[in-house]
């Protein structure tokens, strides 16, 4: 194994294994470091951010910066690379300096952020320093000691960024790269970054019309667009209808609540970093905006006094919840602060919890065909059992709802990993775990047992025998949040979206609109007659271009009618992606489409 | 006309119509100032809260009391009425006493709420009182001076109301009753009450299951529960598709908004009082949830620069808004603090008001008729002539737009009533008043011409001649909020929900569930494949019980199966509200159900 000799923030000096994750975030940590370098000698006087060599090898690292003129542009990068270049064949070797806090920050007078960064770091007026050639930059983290070994790099992107992650602060520029020891690795990577800008969710969602986010009127808050609009409303139909057909009774609860609900609930003790500021309504009273279904649908179980006769009781909601993140966070439809949850609490007898469980996941792995989502696995997490006083307090519950899951499990002859001791403090779950198009792991959908928040609220149901017994809730999410559920959808369809979620499914182009104008608006009105969503392009542009449009849209269906069409009442259909037009009598055409809408995105 | 003795609050008194509205809140006043004295005098050391006589003859009057052991109950009404008539028969007379509140205070030192009436009541350590025989209370308003004319009052009901309308003070028990100078006014007001109670969107709302709001976990914030839920779903789904294909464009917008955008709309300055509190985001963000759309679909229209070929541009939601009204306001789901707006704004040039708005007026009409809302009038409100500076300046919007909303008016061969000076600051509008089943005017739709937004918020569109025009904003709202127009339908179908809306459609009893529950479910699986929401009723209980109970939940369509039924593939029906049953085909019965459902509420 390749060894690199690294330096600590604090000097001393050791030799790692260049593969591994530590080596490798050495070697980014010193290309940030001397990005830095070749941004103070390439512009008089920039004033230097932060600058980060990422600990995850996914990502790479990053420098802020700010200049009074212009702003660094993606076009100076190329120089700047050329630089740094020029400081790895030097061959500068990193030495560790300790600075006064005070000097430096008089010598640094001119950037502020550089004496914010400094008066942070230091300890007693000192601070750790990195030195090579002429240039210091506070120690942050281990950094290779020779700059030759900076030889695969590249300078990706520039993005603004506010200092310190707040909006309140000024704006820098953040220059975004990738590092690593061997040509092929950086290769490799920037293909997979050049597939994951393809299948952004963000990029697309832009090219495509379906959603906006401006933090100026609200940060992470998505404006859906009409097209985003479609898909959505298309996805929300559909589940609740399966959620109905399935048993479960949909709800609408409010998305505010007393506060003193979620004090009852814990999550005002354990989950207020992440809830939004209460609001003081006067008259004693503290108003919520939920973070969390669960109390809403507490309240509707607890509306009527239960039995045994209503369990399992299936209660779903697309409910809409409010979680802080800071806006550094904030990320498209992925990391949002308003988000819909497609949400199901079912409330169950202990006897029934195999049951439910597996029919639970057999909705999920049936809603899981239809979007075509193959690429998944289970995590089946248990309370630690060496640890179980850390857990709610009922062994006789932990043990039989465990092997329950267990057994669903293994009748359905699933695959699953078992994860000791990664239960939640209120009972054992399951997770799915989906793939996204970059191969990132994911929690799509889970089923978690409860058996606190019914003791909290004290729930109970008359059993059989005449006496109160209390449930026991099961949290379940089929398709996760709205949001995040098109933004995965974006990136796997690649914005191609399957016919029956295309917000455009079918776009007429009449080669002459005079003549064959009135033609496509009859089919136009057929299809729409069969719910089908429908443009005719009566634009005066070329025929070329129209087409290339559709392509660039991803309508799935273009059919262009002419004189032949029109005699023929036929069409002729280019699907998307194919180069070649089929032509196809009209009728034909309709029923190999409704059949296509019907079959969602399973694999035809 | 009969005249009768008024005293005022100041001693002073007047000879007053009797049939005039003072007249009758005179005697309700007197009505309730001898309840205070019969509560006193039944039951030793009660306090007593507010008492009003009503200003509108659709109301009644309420006198607020508290007592340390049990409450007064409706039990106990009967008693307190014979109490009142001694008062009556022995025509005792009204006297105008003025004390002094701080001897006053002392002498009801016992009774707080007293003694808080009278400290507010008081002028320069003076209050002016009623006093009759050994009572005596605060001087409120108009009285009668003799008590003979009390003859005909009735007191109605018993319910909880916090003191001084706030749920942070204790709650004291409020007794409402009515009160007439004639025999057959009352009786008229009883038999009005009577049908309001049936009608009762509130108690309807209970005995169906439909939705329940409790203040202790959030005042005006309604739960729908499912059988209500899937009454709002199909509304919903059905004014969407018809918004769709009527050309608007559904969106999802944030139910936040960034505080500026509202000060930006003039909201903030000019509505702040029935906004929620904003939230402090920290780093300098204050987010406001939003009390109105408008400014969000704005957003809409800025995120593309937009051409004359864009316009009409529809933009549409079911928009989530939150609006603060004192606990003491909230009914239902008539008066809440959360609702969700049937809402839409269309951006048009100047020239396109008259066509746009005929065509949202369309839509209207269409739609009421698929809700058979048949009892409705137009008013459409012009600026003031004589005050044109008290409205957004520019004379010839106003000109041409007038005249155009009275156009399309006529074009329609409308009757409309012209309200001059009802206009908005922003511009003319169309308001549809409908009447509830109790007879209130009630503004359902409207349509809202605004010339002001558009400036505020810079809106532009670019012209066929090249240049930058402003487009005129229109506010429109077919079936208002959620909230509301679901009140509205359950008080004109009083309960009895037409087919398509009917949360439970059809109720299948089997005669014996083991020889016919198979079939039962056979014909349901049937009707469930057709979308319809059907229920097998296999419960071990008696034919009648289950026969009522289907009446009581007004189930649209209680089928009875035996072995008639099915040897003969047939069912026994029993519509809602028929006495008799009728044996049909199952195949007949199928094609007449989705036939009555295809047809909303329509007249058949």
């Amino acid at each position: 194994m390749a060894q690199v000799a690294v330096m600590l923030p604090d000097g001393s000096v050791n030799k790692i294994d260049r593969d591994s994750q530590e080596g490798l975030q050495a070697l980014r940590e010193s290309v940030a470091f001397f990005l830095r370098a070749a941004l103070t000698d390439s512009f008089a006087g920039i004033r230097l951010g932060e600058y980060v060599g990422a600990k995850d090898s996914d990502e790479g690292f990053y420098v802020d910066s700010d200049r009074d003129e212009m702003q660094v542009s993606v076009d100076e990068l190329a120089a700047l690379e050329a630089k740094i270049k020029e400081f790895a064949k030097a061959n500068l070797k990193v030495e560790h300096v300790v600075g006064d806090v005070d000097e430096l920050a008089a010598q640094y007078a001119a950037d502020p952020y550089t004496v914010e960064l400094l008066q942070e770091a230091a300890q007693d007026g000192k601070v750790n320093l990195y030195k090579a050639g002429d240039f210091v930059a506070p120690a942050n983290a281990p950094i290779l000691v020779y700059s030759n070994l900076i030889k695969n790099y590249k300078l990706l992107s520039v993005a603004g960024a506010y200092w310190k992650g707040m909006s309140s602060n000024p704006m820098l520029q953040r220059i975004y790269g990738t590092a690593f020891y061997k040509k092929d690795d950086l290769e490799a990577d920037l293909q997979r970054r050049q597939e994951a800008k393809e299948r952004d969710h963000r990029v697309i969602g832009s090219q495509l019309d379906l959603f906006f986010v401006d933090p100026k009127v609200g940060a992470g808050l998505p404006y859906w667009m009409p097209k985003g609009s479609t898909i959505r409303r298309t996805i929300e139909r559909y589940i609740i209808d399966r959620e109905v057909a399935d048993g479960y009774q949909h709800v609408y609860t409010p998305v505010l609540m007393n506060l003193d609900a979620y004090k009852t609930s814990g999550h005002w003790e354990h989950y207020r970093d992440d809830m939004f500021p209460p609001m003081d309504m006067g008259d004693g009273e503290m108003l919520e905006l939920r973070p969390m279904n669960c109390p809403s649908h507490i309240q509707v179980y607890k509306h009527h006094l239960r039995s045994y006769r209503d369990l399992p009781l299936r209660i779903a909601e697309l409910g809409m919840m409010h979680r802080y993140e800071k806006s550094g966070a904030l990320s498209g439809l992925q990391r949002v602060r308003e988000m819909t949850l497609n949400d199901g609490h079912t409330f169950v007898s202990l006897d029934q919890i195999r049951s439910e469980f597996a029919k639970i996941l057999k909705l999920i792995m049936s809603v899981y065909e239809d979007f075509d989502i193959t690429d998944y696995t289970f995590r089946l997490s248990y309370r630690d059992p060496k640890n179980t006083e850390k857990y709610y307090a009922n062994d006789e519950m932990w043990e039989q709802s465990q092997s329950m899951l267990k057994a669903a499990m293994d009748d359905l002859n699933l695959d699953y990993y078992e994860a000791e001791g990664e239960a939640a403090f209120y009972g054992p779950k399951l997770d799915i775990q989906t793939k996204t198009a970059l191969g990132n792991e994911e929690t799509m959908s889970t089923i978690q047992l409860d058996f606190m928040l019914p003791e909290r609220f004290g729930l109970k149901y008359t059993g059989k025998d005449g006496q109160e017994h209390q449930p026991v809730m099961i949290h379940r999410g089929v398709v996760g949040t709205m949001e995040r559920f098109i933004a995965y959808l974006t990136e796997i369809y690649k914005g191609a979206f399957p016919t029956w979620l295309a917000p455009e499914q079918v776009h007429i182009i009449p080669v002459s609109d005079d003549k064959h104008g009135e033609y496509a608006e009859d089919l136009a009105a057929k299809l729409r007659a069969a719910n089908v969503r429908v443009v005719v392009d009566h634009r005066n542009e070329k025929m070329g271009y129209k087409i290339r449009e559709t392509q660039t849209q991803k309508v799935p269906y273009t059919l262009v009618v002419g004189n032949d069409e029109m005699a023929n009442q036929s069409v002729s259909v280019r699907k998307y992606g194919e180069d070649k037009a089929a032509t196809l009598a009209f009728a034909d055409f309709e029923s190999e489409l409704l059949a296509d809408i019907a079959s969602y995105s399973r694999k035809k």
